[in-house]
């Protein structure tokens, strides 16, 4: 019984140790070329392999990251179950970025990084924390973690999801009519969504037209979520205030890209949360002792919606 | 009897339906020119007065801020009680602004900026917050509502001040000894010190050097306390990694000085936490009445301590 894990030397010594102590009956192996396709039970890797259908007896495809929207998920054999991770480390780096770019937006970073570069020492207008009302698109364990960080500092929350959810201390959307009221009352949009068909260019200029004036955006989802002119738009006619955007479509994003230069706009390069290997191993090993005993790994990923 | 304020009319609009509402037989006053000096028993201001001793019968000198360093303490006749304003709004706006710093200086944003100026997309290495340790310089009400807000994102946090504290999860330490040790440890230093003559200068180029390689200082206290010098030299070896810093001397800072342009300096124009006037008037409601009944007002200024 195989697990081929297709990643980097570094995170594969980490993950070849934990096995080694948690799952000693298991054979790791990084070694694609002489692995035995026949027993590979679990692989591992960001991109599904050209090869995928030689591993015959393959139980479980684990993404290495929170994502699956690298996989095209209709070219996995329909009883290979499709795992996404999402362990310790990814949720709290998710949670600090989140956090970090909220009271970024909140406290006017963008405003006076410009005016320090103008050599401007002026205040500008403060909300109070309780008039900050911060929307969050997308209720996962993600979205969840990430509200309850934002809670001690008592901006009003809500999230959305597709289907109807309940969390303490948010008012909690769903549907396409719930995504109205979210956007019309959301000072802050967080974007933690996956990425399906469903919300390819979700963040449009439609979207970003029912966020109330001077609205600012965290973008965390994935790049191709959202319109890049659009956004550069809704900047410039100042409808939208400011926005922290960590993914881009493409990436990395080319030098000649408006958003580098935008002075309302602080870029990062898709940083705001990566896989943690120790903390990523362990949950793999949890998992694979779930499918063992007949539950459903976490993270399991429901073909029909996606994610 | 008369509570003599000397601020703003927005504020002063504020801190008068307060009074009107809930110290109905305290007079409460803008107007200094036409005020009878042997009523005024309470005055708040930022800077006191030249004339301070016309209020013969004055009992307590309110500060508008945190801070009492404006004051010329040994001006002020020995009977006056002196009091800062620690509000529920100057409290909440410290948090954030310290948790806003801490997470950008955690997460390498000013290294982050500099790569956006230069279009370059690039992952910097990044620590998880159980390695990343954070000391506080200052235990009073603020930097123990900064440690409280920091906590659940998993950093060792440590503290120091002048006499010995206990604060849970938090390493606390005290005295000259204590310093060194909590300096050697503190890889983000926030300085969240009152301005004394003790403080003056604090943070110089003997102190930086006491803190590990890379480390990064966020500064909350007052502009006099940092050598600014000494931090550019700090920065530009490379023995410190980063600054975010919201106070400095002079204020307004002149458009000329290096900090403006310096990469690894995020500067702000002391705006991490103003007293907000509707809870700085139930806050110096509450202590006019503890006055009243015997008691210490809250934030009672020791004129031993200097603070």
């Amino acid at each position: 019984m195989t697990f081929l894990f297709n990643s980097d030397a570094r995170r594969g010594a980490i993950f070849a140790d934990a096995f080694a102590k948690e799952l000693p009956d298991v054979l790791f192996t990084m070694d694609a070329a002489t692995v035995d396709p026949d027993a590979v039970r679990y692989l591992m890797t960001w991109t599904a392999p050209e090869d995928l259908a030689r591993y015959r007896n393959l139980e479980i495809l684990f993404s290495i990251g929170a994502g699956v929207d690298q996989f095209r998920l209709d070219s996995v054999p329909e009883q290979v179950k499709i795992v996404r991770t999402i362990e310790e480390g990814i949720v709290r780096m998710m949670q600090e970025y989140v956090a970090l770019a909220v009271l970024a937006l909140h406290r006017s970073l963008p405003a006076y990084l410009a005016q320090q570069r103008a050599g401007e020492w002026r205040d500008v207008p403060q909300l109070q924390a309780g008039s900050r009302r911060i929307g969050v698109l997308g209720l996962g364990q993600l979205g969840q973690a990430v509200l309850d960080r934002l809670k001690p500092f008592g901006f009003p929350l809500a999230g959305w999801s597709r289907s109807p959810r309940q969390i303490e201390g948010v008012t909690c959307h769903h549907g396409e009519l719930g995504l109205e009221e979210m956007l019309a009352a959301s000072d802050i949009l967080v974007c933690l969504l996956p990425l399906t068909e469903e919300t390819r260019g979700f963040l449009d200029a439609r979207l970003f037209a029912k966020l109330p004036k001077g609205a600012a955006l965290v973008h965390t989802g994935r790049g191709p979520q959202l319109d890049h002119k659009a956004l550069v738009a809704a900047l410039d006619s100042g409808h939208l205030s400011a926005a922290m955007i960590d993914v881009t479509d493409p990436e990395p994003l080319p030098a000649c890209h408006p958003f580098w230069r935008h002075p309302k706009i602080v870029l990062t390069p898709h940083v705001a949360s990566v896989t943690q290997p120790v903390t990523a191993a362990l949950a793999v090993i949890e998992n694979i002792r779930r499918h063992r005993d007949g539950l459903d790994p976490i993270g399991l990923v429901d073909r029909s919606r996606g994610y």
